[in-house]
């Protein structure tokens, strides 16, 4: 089958001979129909993360139809619609078993530790799949992975009806906070230099930082992930009030326990989503029209165009995704 | 002053000479500018519920302007407009101290233990008024108490985002319940009898029980408190959900523990709110535009009306509240 | 293989030619070491609570060692001494996913929808064994699940350090249930007429409830299930308190929603637990030394003698558990 | 009558004319039995923290018996065994608001911001006293707000059952801390460089860290406040734990986001306790038997020694306190 693979750091190519998935006893297989991008992409991509050999798949935030079911497998069929949960939990260490699966020892991630989904086809353990409505687009498909990751963090958050909320950067992650608080009742404010990232989100329902009546905020959601703006996130926490930390970088962030106590600031790093629950939460408040993964996707690429996606995921102001018909109608 | 005093069960009077109120050193007096009329108004008026002595004065929905202030009173000042917090708690019980102040043991309440605020002006502890904009309407000042009982409801209940909730009774509190859980990101379903009140509710974003797909949900709020609803509000509670008792009476309520407990359900009766994080809650809500307290009123009579006020409580679809206009611009 | 089998309702005899379990891929089969009797038991071997058909084995709290594994577990192995979760969740439905297996639509029950564990060996998914310490007595073994029941209702009830907690009923289940309050700091008060279960209950460090300074608390327990302990165990709530209903019957249970709204009174039914998080959490307080299931246990009585053991359930002051070493050590 | 007083930086003097407080209407005047002396004493005795002027009294931690009671003041007599909360909220501003009051923007601080107390007798209001029986020993009365501090920390932290926590430090900040952790059912590991301070805490039921199977934890207490155990302390967070930081210094605390978010840390900021449920809170476990503040005291000192109480704080192993009996003896 064809698929997207990473044959060098920095260079991609369409192959037509990748392997056919073989799903296991408790695996479907899924014929892709959108897959998102993102930074971590981007680092396998040009090789500064490390991945089990070239040439290899990348991809995880998507979804398509099930093509074919395992044998063990009796709750999806054939037909349905699904999002992938890409993080695969063993299910049995300590951490799994106290419910915090994103902390699991032995974690599969999806394009990290297997092959992911910029692929034809890809099989994937049942239980990770999703089925959603055949009314959702394509764009839907591909951004509700990273909606779940914002979601969770809001919902962990304990966000109060009215709280005002400063959003530390407006890629895609910050406008799907933006897009969780709104949901949730509360007020974002956005901190973003590029002015068409700003805009994006001040259409969902945000306001610019510089509108908001004093500069701290009893919740910071930081998402940009850039060295300068530990400071400023920090700073601008109120008295008891939450850092949340969703992006991130290897350089030392600083601060002193003086501070961080006379204060009684909360800082919470916040990787990702623990199963099943948060793909479950996050699927029943778009089921109800709360919220809308495709809202903050901006440009599509057919997949044969999947270097200029990567290219785009620094320069345009949303998110970028790839869509997948040009393989599906063609035989 | 002038007053609405009840003189006898069933009637009140408007008086001219109904004693100026003398504030306390902590109190400041706050001179009417709307009231909101409730049930509980309603007992007190028939003589069902038990005051000191007649004549009385009730009324405990409601704000207006300060127009004194007690001498050992720093934090608010002459020409602040408040809406008023009625039960005032004694702060020392235990009850206060674990910050249920609602459960106070020696719980004062407007209109019940102290005179009410159906008067030109009445004198209350400062600490239980609530500064707020000028721009707020009046009818805003008559409909916050009840405003603050909802969100109270809906804030303790954790509802998440996107949950669909059965509101059952349309009556002012159940629209209120209705905005708080759309303000929260949740859908209400309303079980009301009465063609206007379900209307109104459904003007606000709620949607008819009928609509539902299935006839339980997670979380149900009872607003009615007659004894009819108990069995459709306990039955309709989904497995693990929770049943927020508003609305309430006197006859014996059943069901079996081993379904309560094969189904894991529960219920909590919720009164009314604590000092002072309740009020504050809701007037941040409110301040940041999630919710406006007037949008659910719906007739509005003056002062020299009261007696048709309160025969509308049970006939108009939504609230009744007094304004005061014609005695405030009366010298 | 060897089994009790239930023959008539209120008939049991051990047969020699039941059959030897049949691992599937994920199972394991377990050489059972010791089972404790309950209630429920009681229910299945009167014929009051119906089965699939007779014969039939019943008894669904204990554990033993892995003596085989099914082709797909890779996470257990043979030699092991685990203790046993009885109710399988199917991890699929809406209560799975949102954490609520305990509420799962299709829960698979030992004893009552799949052959129990009152025989030499049994088959049950890998997932729903806990391995544990060779140093566990075979007693602990037999009270696990049981006291998971109890942590449970313990750890969902938030219970502060130093609480007076009322719990009603010092059978065995109000036996754990004082145990756990007492690892978690709280101070239990024990209402009991059997003058040896009160002893029992006393040993472990409950007082007497006729010792409590005043008659309400903040946290009920009812354990015992008969309906006259309705009354008082409601009754017995403090204001903004709390009753965990634990034992159940069929009979009507009645209050008013007055008083509960006035009172503020939570009532939750407590029916089990949820898998994993509950086996685990209560494993790691065990593990910590905190709770020692067999505390509890108070007669034990060889396999052959399980008709003696179940009369005995109603009438010991403590727990009766069945131990099988006679099967073991016979080949 | 007489006060201890600061007369310079590191010079305090026994004075016989310190003026007698006056109380206003809402307080009470204490006659105090105890004074406790932590390290926030020190650095207003060294003049690293700047007091309104000098000579000054200092002081914070401590009770004694109600002597005089404010004209407003109906809930405390004269004869009252009390504990001084020293640490008096607005009430008015956002933070009191929401319950926050230790976030208070106008705090008033016993020995920071008003006079203190060691001196024979002194003002505070009403509601900042918590009568305590009689029987208390004056110690428990000296060491009674750090274990406030302690529970608090312990309490936001939600620490399970069974759960095995680190605490940095056995001072006697970090004793009360174990303490407060084996009420709760918890499992303290200490790690401190003093061995006498180390032996102290193993008495109470703390581990040393050096017996713990393995160098992470889901809970880690920091209470030394020293820059050299930062990184220990925060190394030895488990994935998706929880740092909770008492003790601080003014030197830069490092960490990168990545590792946070990663391993889905939380560090929380720990001040001190919220009026009035912490200290409610906590006189509830110590009346159960659960606490007892006196268990850390080690060193007490008449008040004529106050100076070299000041210079034990650093070098004993438990906590310094003043006990004032010649005072009260002597006319």
């Amino acid at each position: 089958m064809r698929a997207v693979a990473l044959v060098a750091p920095g260079r991609v190519e369409i192959v037509d001979d990748w392997p056919e998935p073989e799903p296991g006893p408790g695996d479907v297989v899924v014929q892709i129909r959108g897959v998102g991008l993102c930074g971590s992409d981007l680092s396998v991509f040009d090789g500064s993360r490390p991945v089990p050999g070239l040439p290899w798949v990348f991809g995880h935030e998507g979804g398509g139809d099930i093509v074919a079911v395992g044998t063990a497998v009796d709750d999806r069929e054939i037909g349905q619609r699904v999002v992938i949960e890409p993080n695969f939990a063993d299910g049995t260490c300590a951490a799994c078993l106290s419910g915090h699966t994103s902390a699991c020892a032995d974690r599969q991630v999806l394009a990290i530790t297997r092959t992911g989904i910029l692929a034809e086809r890809v099989a994937v353990p049942a239980d990770y799949t999703w089925p959603v409505s055949r009314d959702w687009p394509d764009a839907a498909l591909a951004c509700f992975e990273p909606l779940v990751v914002a979601h969770t963090a809001v919902r962990r958050a304990n966000v109060p009806v009215g709280a005002d909320c400063l959003v530390i950067g407006a890629g895609s992650q910050g406008q799907l906070v933006c897009q969780s608080l709104l949901a949730a009742g509360a007020q974002p404010y956005v901190m973003e230099p590029h002015p068409g990232r700003l805009e994006l989100a001040l259409k969902l329902g945000a306001r610019p930082a510089g509108d908001h009546d004093g500069d701290t905020y009893p919740l910071v959601f930081e998402t940009a992930g850039v060295p300068a703006v530990w400071e400023p996130a920090y700073n601008a926490v109120a008295r008891t009030g939450k850092l949340v930390v969703i992006g991130f970088n290897d350089k030392p962030a600083q601060f002193t326990t003086m501070d961080l106590v006379q204060r009684q600031v909360t800082i919470v790093g916040q990787l990702i989503y623990d199963h099943p629950v948060d793909f479950q939460a996050t699927l029943t408040a778009v089921t109800a029209g709360q919220l809308a993964p495709q809202q903050t996707v901006q440009a599509t690429f057919p997949v044969s165009e999947t270097v200029a996606a990567l290219a785009a995921v620094r320069e345009i102001p949303g998110k970028s995704w790839i869509e997948f018909s040009s393989w599906r109608d063609r035989p």
